[in-house]
């Protein structure tokens, strides 16, 4: 018997390298088994909600990816930094220079975007170009004190074509050139799960973290006093088993298992 | 009087941003006074070294543009990060794997280059592109024990149309994203000061370095024992003078300014 798996009422899945591993042209392939793993939770009566970094895309149309791999997803069930950054944005009066994906613009549509204050800065991809970086810089600097909203602090995430640096690098690289910090919107920040778990409905203390991340989902989601699993699937790599700080509740092959052992123990 | 002044008998000059603004095009205009202040320190008899960061061209390139533009100065008078780099990559058998501008390949010319076992970051403006970037990710990322050294750790330097980031920001993005220190070759590194002094023959306590850069000229040379003076030209900015570390052993406009008040003192 599995004692990490018992009293559960809520599962907080992370997407990319649990569910599917994405690939370079935006597309990507279910992991063996997750489809279907997903349909068992929901037929469990187990609460559920996807819990993403995600930022190269809207949620509509992260949404609609997953839908056409087959699984069972909607819009309502996505905790995403996006649209936690333009809470933020609004509540602070920050007008952003964005330095995110093209996909990802129109989430920041209702924002004023008119003589910017601050810097947000997302998973851009292909737009993390010599120029972009530059002029994110000199916006930054021009501050008399620069504010840097960062959507999530990924260090690289696996691609279909092999592994890519996220948003954190990059991050790093401008929090560096200007004296910052940045503010952290998304995994492992403590505001974004307690989120998750507020429009789950489960405290911290019966829900179950999945991810691939053994910092940014385990580590964050064991800090809020959660459980946490780390799947040997997406970005996962045998020496995250010695992370210095790190240690998940379990470890499991992948996103099928961790759910045939969870349900067992329903 | 300038105390600071006294009893000196060797100048190390940076180049960029103290004897010339550069230009986004490679060129880039001498500060006004600079061409002649270097012909004075020639003419007084006092040691001259330049000592720079640069690694967007091969010594021979940059100095050739130097002349250009009116400099007395010579490929031998100069201590820059490749050559050095390449000592330590001979000395401990590294192949390196080069993120570098394109004019400074040929200064590795000689080093064995095959199967990479170390990363060599430089300032490579137009080369800092989202591939590469992620190409020297995945050579390091694949090392059991990642080598990562970079040329310098400058954030930013100013060209004719603006701010840009410097290889230190780029630095800190592949640090954080392997989890590695980066060795620094180039200033603020002790080791690199000290040959550039031994160079020219002088002790710390005789030589003054004249910088527009408050941590990496001014910082540097004065955990080596020297004097250091920070010009208000190049990539100076008023808030410098507030820096919570490093205070500056005295300000002065420019270099012209500098020379003037050192040779009265002789």
């Amino acid at each position: 018997m599995a004692a990490w798996a018992r009293a559960v009422r809520g599962l907080l899945l992370d997407v990319s390298g649990v569910l599917y591993d994405s690939g370079g042209d935006g597309g990507g392939v279910p992991i063996a088994g997750s489809v279907e793993a997903v349909r068992r939770i929901k037929a469990s009566g187990l609460k559920l909600r996807f819990c993403t970094n995600e930022t190269q895309a809207t949620r509509e149309k992260f949404v609609n990816k997953l839908q056409g791999m087959g699984f069972d997803i909607s819009v309502a069930e996505v905790t995403a930094p996006a649209p936690a950054a333009c809470r933020i944005l609004k509540e602070r009066s920050l007008r952003p220079h964005l330095l995110v994906h093209d996909d990802l613009v129109s989430e920041f549509a209702e924002i004023d975007k008119a003589n910017p204050n601050c810097v947000v800065i997302g998973d851009a991809a292909e737009n993390f170009t010599y120029a972009n970086l530059n002029e994110a810089f000199r916006v930054l600097i021009g501050m008399e004190k620069p504010v840097l909203i960062s959507l999530g602090r990924g260090r690289y995430y696996k691609e279909t074509d092999g592994l890519k640096l996220d948003v954190g690098a990059y991050m790093k690289a401008l929090e560096y050139a200007c004296d910052v910090q940045a503010e952290v919107v998304g995994k492992p920040a403590k505001m974004f799960f307690e989120s998750a778990l507020a429009e789950m409905g489960v405290p911290p203390q019966q829900a179950i973290m999945i991810g691939d991340d053994i910092e940014n989902d385990v580590g964050g989601a064991q800090r809020c006093g959660m459980r946490a699993l780390q799947v040997r699937t997406g970005k996962y790599r045998p020496c995250d088993e010695n992370h210095p700080h790190v240690k998940p509740d379990a470890y499991v092959n992948n996103l099928a298992e961790a759910v045939d052992v969870i349900l067992q123990q329903l």
